[in-house]
């Protein structure tokens, strides 16, 4: 059995002769050279290497011969020397499917979870048993009330600034009255909620909602007006009227003069803004030229269908597993509720990203497209954000551009330093939420407050530690797992207070 | 309260003179024109308008006193028409985050399955079990007996081609050799796994495969010799000695000389392709230079830890899984089968991609390193693949390869139309699937026959009606259930043939 077949001098004569052109053809094959070429390239190498210029009948024949070699020369050679794609050397880095894979295993198991809660459950989704959290009696509606009664505070901030353009009121008896006004529409709503018995918690977020709106709102209004009297001041002082600047013709030519101080006092501009999507004053809107009906047709079903979704998905997931988790909590055992608090997480999530598109995307176009209200800017790409300083910049955009232009810019003005304003803003809007929660809870736990005032050292990490996908995937993370753990101990504060004995065992 | 403010004549009158500039400013602060433009630039626009070539001190105070009202008109003006990123009109289209999201609900949702399933069940890896899944009596070894024997097969396969090559066999006996030699490759484990009955499935299931490895490396280690010979006859016959071409010298001057027919018919040859990470046989196999120790390194950590991983999921995950779904199975409850089949699909998912990883990448790129293999292509990029097809042909190329270059291209070459060659691929492999895990577990049944049989129709399906990512879906999609759909075939149907009476009620 020895190897005379590789060593053996008849072998290596063969070799030599017969098998030498194959040889070359396999190396031409095998090498890096030829790694890129087809078998007829190599094939017109071959040729013009050994026959150069030669035409006859007899170089036609042979190239004929190669060409039927060069097919078994082929089928030899299979492997070609190269790296793995996975290995760091390939520079491979197409992963474009495992998007489709990341989408397609979140389906099918949120798919497996919601077959598995039907099969415990049962259908728990009921439409009716929605009406009952915003009523306890029917012949009683205090939120409602509520909501009516704002017109007086608005009609107050009205008056007050007319009084303001005309002189009749001083600068600082105005913002005096301004100042009350405005502490009313929070400490009014919020006691009514406190001690009218019938207003249940929904109602009660309601409508301290809208007042908080109406708050943001007015301070808005007072705020803009004061500029203008302002212009109107520097301009009166320095302006002589033979120098007054030629007002400036609006391009298209059917379009209205533009509103100016104090023409925009009236009631349909001030109710105007009010309904408007924003909560920045401006005298003059920008509006969109018509009411496209299929746009705004899209919004009203986009938000009739994803409120329905986000109660039943309450009604279905939410609640049994808010339920399930209590003894889970009242136990303190800290295993089962972290992974309580991860079953709760999902659903937590994927209604606040309904909620989300149902507002800030349905409903704000909706109301925009109705009243032809020009900027839909209600969010910007918040889920791209990298810091979590982006994401509080971008996801309500309302909300900061009143943070921006009515407390934080004036605070800068007065010498206050970035960091400190940027407290101050955090400050406000923990302030708002914890009021927006506590109140119609009835039960002040400091826990709404602590969630906003832990983005702080959070912002902090993450922009100081984390760059990109890593920043963003923190911030999801943030997301996805802070809300609920702030839902489940208002949630565990709420049962322990009302069902104490009634807690399932 | 009439709007008397809005339609007074004195209001009229100081509007066209005081606030006329305002609302001039305004106008191009809210225009389309002026959107992109800071408030400087406005200022100049403004300035070169009304005060061209005028550079005297008024105009320089004058400059001054704009630049400070127009801080109050950008103050004043906040909105811009625009439209929301997630109208289509907004032509957005930046979703990055989107796959941050995606993970990070994965990692989150399979963490508290994972926090769900040590709650319940408790620690069950166990690693001493794994070793009687392929011994069931410690000194009787019918495995590993099976594949030392294995031998025998490769030394009858390589003295027939050097008489072949020598000219003591003829072709037709050759053939004849090669394919009884074949054939016991198929047939003798097969009949012994299915008579010692101290073979163990997972034992069974290792010498098959070992066994089908050696068939499909034999077949093509006959093809390549039978083509060397029909280039040796086709040289002889057509080209006297004296025109032999001349030996091309290697571009490496050190490089070793192209092993050339017949002088590859060495043991050393023969047992490099045996162990080689390839089913196709080449005389001259490209090489790496060096054998790359961190490389390797690396691999045999990945080998090792995956190995583990694997073995902990199946045991911590499936086994319950699989148990739990038992009685499910048996009472035939449709939905609680369905929500059985995905509780299972994700963690069967997860070990086949760990396999994957494992197989293809870890275990054969370290066999190569050691052996310095140079073609490291094991897989391509399956994970794209946007019909099945292309899955089929990229997720297992050491297969892929042997099936185009000995089953699929020689029967085209025989005149045999695509389809149907295609059809007789899917065909071969459905037996060997079938062939693999029947014959371990003692019990013909045909699911792993259809299931590769139904790719067929499948891809079809896929080919002619999706396209891009969705066609990419439907292929995981196919993955994710198909397989688990087989595996729960077998597992229920050897429970119902050895454990009847013992399944959990």
């Amino acid at each position: 059995m020895g190897d005379k077949f590789e060593r053996g001098p008849v072998t290596r004569k063969r070799r030599s002769t017969i098998v030498g052109a194959a040889a070359a053809a396999l190396k031409q094959l095998n090498g890096k050279s030829a790694a890129g070429k087809s078998i007829d390239e190599v094939n017109q190498d071959y040729n013009s290497k050994s026959y150069e210029n030669v035409q006859d009948a007899a170089a036609f024949t042979k190239r004929e011969r190669v060409k039927h070699e060069s097919h078994y020369y082929s089928k030899l050679s299979c492997h070609k020397q190269r790296e793995s794609l996975l290995s760091s050397a390939s520079g491979y880095s197409n992963y474009r499917g495992i998007l489709n894979w990341c989408v397609v295993m979140l389906v099918l198991g949120n798919a497996r979870l919601f077959l598995e809660n039907l099969l415990k459950y049962g259908i728990l989704v009921d439409p009716i048993q929605v009406i009952s959290l915003f009523l306890k009696d029917p012949y009683s509606w205090p939120a409602a009330c509520l909501i009516i009664v704002s017109n007086v505070f608005i009609l107050v901030a009205l008056h007050t600034e007319r009084r303001l353009s005309m002189g009749t009121f001083s600068e600082r008896f105005g913002a005096f009255v301004h100042f009350v006004n405005l502490l009313t529409i929070l400490c009014f709503p919020m006691s009514t909620v406190l001690m009218v018995d019938s207003v249940t918690p929904a109602g009660g977020v309601f409508a301290l909602g809208v007042y908080t709106i109406l708050f943001l709102k007015l301070f808005s209004y007072k705020d803009v007006n004061k500029w203008c009297r302002e212009i109107r001041y520097t301009k009166a002082r320095s302006l002589p009227r033979s120098l007054s600047y030629p007002a400036v013709q609006t391009s298209s030519g059917a379009a209205q003069a533009p509103v100016t101080y104090p023409g925009n006092l009236t009631h349909r501009d001030l109710y105007y803004f009010i309904f408007a999507p924003t909560l920045c004053y401006e005298l003059n809107f920008p509006r969109s030229p018509r009411i496209r009906k299929r746009f705004l047709l899209r919004r009203l079903f986009e938000m009739l269908f994803f409120i329905q979704l986000m109660v039943g998905l309450v009604q279905q997931w939410m609640v049994p597993s808010i339920q399930n988790s209590m003894k889970t909590f009242q136990d303190m055992d800290y295993s089962r509720m972290i992974e309580r608090l991860l079953k709760l997480a999902v659903p937590n999530h994927l209604i606040w990203l309904i909620f989300f598109y149902w507002f800030f995307h349905s409903s704000l176009n909706f109301i925009a497209e109705l009243m032809q209200f020009g900027d839909r800017e209600f969010y910007r790409d918040w889920w791209n954000s990298e810091t979590v300083t982006y994401f509080w910049q971008n996801w309500n955009i309302p909300v900061h551009k009143w943070c921006l232009r009515h407390f934080y810019k004036p605070m800068l003005k007065r010498g206050v330093s970035k960091w400190v304003g940027q407290t101050a803003v955090f400050l406000a809007s923990a302030f708002f939420h914890e009021y927006l929660v506590s109140v119609p809870l009835k039960m002040l736990r400091p826990w709404a407050f602590m969630g906003m005032m832990a983005q702080l050292p959070l912002a902090w990490f993450v922009g100081r530690f984390l760059r990109g996908n890593y920043g963003n995937a923190a911030v999801w993370i943030s997301l996805i797992i802070g809300q609920p753990i702030a839902v489940l101990m208002y949630v565990h504060d709420y049962y322990i207070l009302h069902f104490q004995g009634e807690l399932p065992s």
